[in-house]
């Protein structure tokens, strides 16, 4: 069944596995932000395909993404999925070093002097993969030529959003991190996240902080008129807000969109997640409001006024993927002190649960023989946006 | 290695899942009784080929069996094993509802309403699947054109036994369903059951109830006079009891069978399990004997003075299949008061539990380089008779 | 990816499964010693590609080892590791019998005599597997032409060393058993057991009780001394101690090795294991060394003072196999008199754990697209051996 646009994806697009890692090898995919590894030589490791990558802060400053696999004996090199590595990145088998700025075979255990002094040698440095930085956040891609133009351009339409977030001074800390295995085909978990007409009846909580149709830009009434005094605000603020939707090409969206009225942060009470505003909010009152970006393929990033949240989502499969939630606050933030773990994770723990049954529900339609693709309404205008950039990308 | 008649299937029969699909497109099987899903709008999901369907009884007092697929995006509409709908049929994901009686769809949420009046409409109906009703049973065959002759036939032999627990004047409810999944091959599990040479050493307890050779055909003497005696006993009472046995070609058995004296049901203590008796034996004495159901391809189904129990199963994949029982009892039965779980559930889920363990011997067994198939003995017959009509229909 | 010798195998090479079963019909492999089943009828099971096998002490005193299926309806024989069969091996299911000695179908449940008196009955013995014993250990191959020359020529060689162990007047019998299940490829498990560079960081409890050196035939000048010294000594004692290392084509190595001072068994506290020293030590002193042997493909066994442990592991498939560990002692000792479980298992148990992540990550590597074969140190000499032996053999 070939793809109709306005429709679901047909079948044999949804479980082509090679189609899917070709769209990893095209397009620069989310990974983290500078706030997960802040301190030189901290990790965080993520997983691909099967594969296994980490980035690493460098202890000159600069992030990269390796394999995680020792070229000795195929060991893996970091356990944790977080943490740092010492002033070497020493494989625990046979205790092989490489540097940590660039992934050089320096010290390999018991081998002849001679093979240290050889050429041969540089063929086990570690693979590094291409890594990408743009408003803190970074992104990596798997194929050899990696489309540079894109990030370039993304960086520069983002900036006057996310620059004020990186210069005021002051880093950033990890506060928490979650993966959540999900058995689900990539793709509907990036459909489902699309649109929120699923909304109303599955994340009951999650519809007190924000009005629906936000998330969808077919906006109602009430909402316009919530947006139109937002927006006055935001201007009198300082505080870019411009809404830059998914086009048909583009890969990303980002705007600036109203919370309910007394919500500080993305929490169940609406108080603030931390105290330690940051960013723009430094010393400031926080808004009610949220900084939004969503990445082709997978990721949805919310900054607010005290902290910022990450959700992201790899394939590890063609009918598995893993869920990556992280919250990042203000450096100085003190856990017990600024903020809790409960109250911090409470909305992303629970919206992404009640997710994960509609996502596994989908991916288990979409093996049945039965299948077929559904027709999108007009709310879902993002699933049908999100279906012909892939269609159009991974072919 | 050829199939030959007699011995056991050969490993490429066996491990052919297309074979077994081919066959359950060619055969009604047997999905549960009227009694599982008395009231309207109740429900009953079943799992085969790693498709989910649902029997639903409609508010036209009809009963149908759908795929459990919503056509909008592929989610699960019903998601527990047994329940009852609302209304009408909502899929939890969007709320696109379905009419219960005929699976049409009602309301698709978001739609434009130029949707909802056209044509393209009528496409995003339910899947149904051919269901009939015979004896209160219930037989789906996934085919386009299911045999309905076979069906007729069927109903026209068993009505003698079946219609006086149907025409009492009073209707049936479930007390209890159990599933247990089982990791073997859904033919080791069938061939299993067509034979009871494994009951002396595997099922003592279930042999306290009934004659080994009761099963088997291959009568004892001791047996044959107590048959006798229970015959002129049922003719007494008007019940019909002339056994219609597996035929090369047929695709049932049913029979009225004597239990062991003092059994007034199939409990180990030979009680009772439910005080309310059914059919025939409302305002009677209860009956030491069962009426007796086996049907090609997938059940036993076992009707007493108080009960009916029935046990059915279906394939999952070509190893694994799901072991369906369910515990019909008179309408009026009142938990804790005519009946109560451990005693009713006893007997079926110890003897299933010590089949498990066998069918999954055999089934690692067919799948080993070492595999040839083995010679059944006489009182196997049914075992080969099994196979034949498999390879007949299967093919 | 080409092999090269002195390099780890070709992914290619490590995840054939049918260039590792061709192996597996070409070598005899460890699979138990005789004192796993000192008692007539007594059975050790064990598994290999899918497929249960079982070694058995025949009535007539011989080990035989047999495919573990009946062959009326392939089901498993045995169903426990290890255990005694009753006077003839009876099928669980229809209690079919065979003979313990030679697996002769004795008894076909139900069958007519027919078929008992006929030739057709001999071809359902049971499937028996060539077995050897060498220095009371068992050796299987499932070819049906297993290379009976390597077999005399390897007893001919250990018997110097094993023969005091056999000769003393006395039986043993198996104090424990441990069945390990690792999610590695088994060429990963051995080619991890052939080197010791990995024990400094990875087993630093084992260390205390070897000299690493001592593994991989890259030996220290410290080490020199220390053997010098203990070969004085074993001449003394009329040990037989010259090392037999793997030459290319071999499948083998054994000799005796000096273990640190104070050490009289393989224990972490130095202490016998067992009192009743075996063998050679029989009403002697305890000796501070091990008389150790390895085999191509599968295991490492050493004889100290008082007892035998033996580690061998099989494939179960390309990424999943078996390590079982058996501990052996004099057939008089008594447990909690003579040894206690804890104890005796404390070495193996820890330094198997301890190895099993470090082949789970090798194995994980292997699979990724990442993967190229590392080079082998010199101490890593025998991980070249073996990869060699295996390239060579298994073609």
């Amino acid at each position: 069944m070939a793809y109709k646009t306005g429709y679901g994806l047909p079948a044999d697009v949804i479980w082509d596995r090679a189609q899917m890692e070709r769209l990893f090898e095209r397009k620069w995919f989310f990974v983290g932000m500078r706030g997960d590894v802040p301190k030189k030589r901290g990790y965080l490791k993520f997983e691909l395909f099967g594969e296994e990558y980490f980035i690493l802060h460098g202890n000159d400053g600069v992030i990269r993404c390796f394999v995680n696999r020792c070229a000795h004996q195929s060991a893996r090199l970091v356990n944790d999925r977080t943490g740092r590595c010492a002033a070497r990145i020493i494989c625990p088998n046979h205790q092989w070093a490489f540097d940590p700025n660039g992934g050089a075979l320096i010290h390999a255990s018991h081998m002849p002097d001679r093979f240290k002094q050889s050429d041969e040698c540089k063929h086990y440095s570690l693979t590094e993969i291409p890594l990408r930085e743009a408003g803190m956040m970074l992104f990596a891609c798997l194929g050899d030529e990696p489309p540079h133009d894109e990030i370039d351009r993304m960086t520069e339409i983002i900036a006057p959003y996310t620059d004020p977030f990186s210069n005021a001074g002051h880093g950033y800390k990890r506060a928490y991190f979650h993966t959540e295995i999900i058995e689900a085909n990539w793709l509907m978990v990036m459909i489902n996240n699309r649109e929120c007409c699923h909304c109303a009846q599955n994340h009951k909580d999650l519809l007190k902080l924000f009005d629906p149709s936000s998330f969808n830009g077919a906006f109602t009434p009430e909402y316009e008129m919530l947006l139109c005094q937002a927006q006055a605000r935001w201007d009198d603020k300082g505080l870019a807000w411009k809404e830059q939707a998914f086009e048909p090409d583009e890969n990303f969206r980002i705007a600036r969109y109203p919370m309910a009225a007394g919500f500080k942060s993305i929490s169940f009470d609406g108080e603030l997640v931390s105290q330690k505003l940051i960013g723009p909010f430094a010393g400031r009152q926080p808004e009610e409001g949220t900084l939004s970006f969503w990445l082709n393929p997978n990721c949805w990033v919310h900054f607010t006024s005290d902290h910022i949240a990450t959700n992201w989502v790899l394939p590890l499969s063609e009918n598995r993927c893993a869920l990556y939630t992280s919250w990042i606050v203000h450096e100085d933030a003190v856990e017990g002190e600024d903020y809790n773990e409960a109250h911090m994770k409470d909305v992303w723990l629970v919206t992404n649960a009640e997710d994960v049954g509609l996502c596994m529900s989908m991916s288990e339609g979409a093996r049945s023989k039965y299948y077929k693709p559904g027709p999108f309404s007009p709310p879902e205008q993002f699933c049908t946006q999100f279906c012909d950039w892939y269609m159009k990308h991974s072919q």
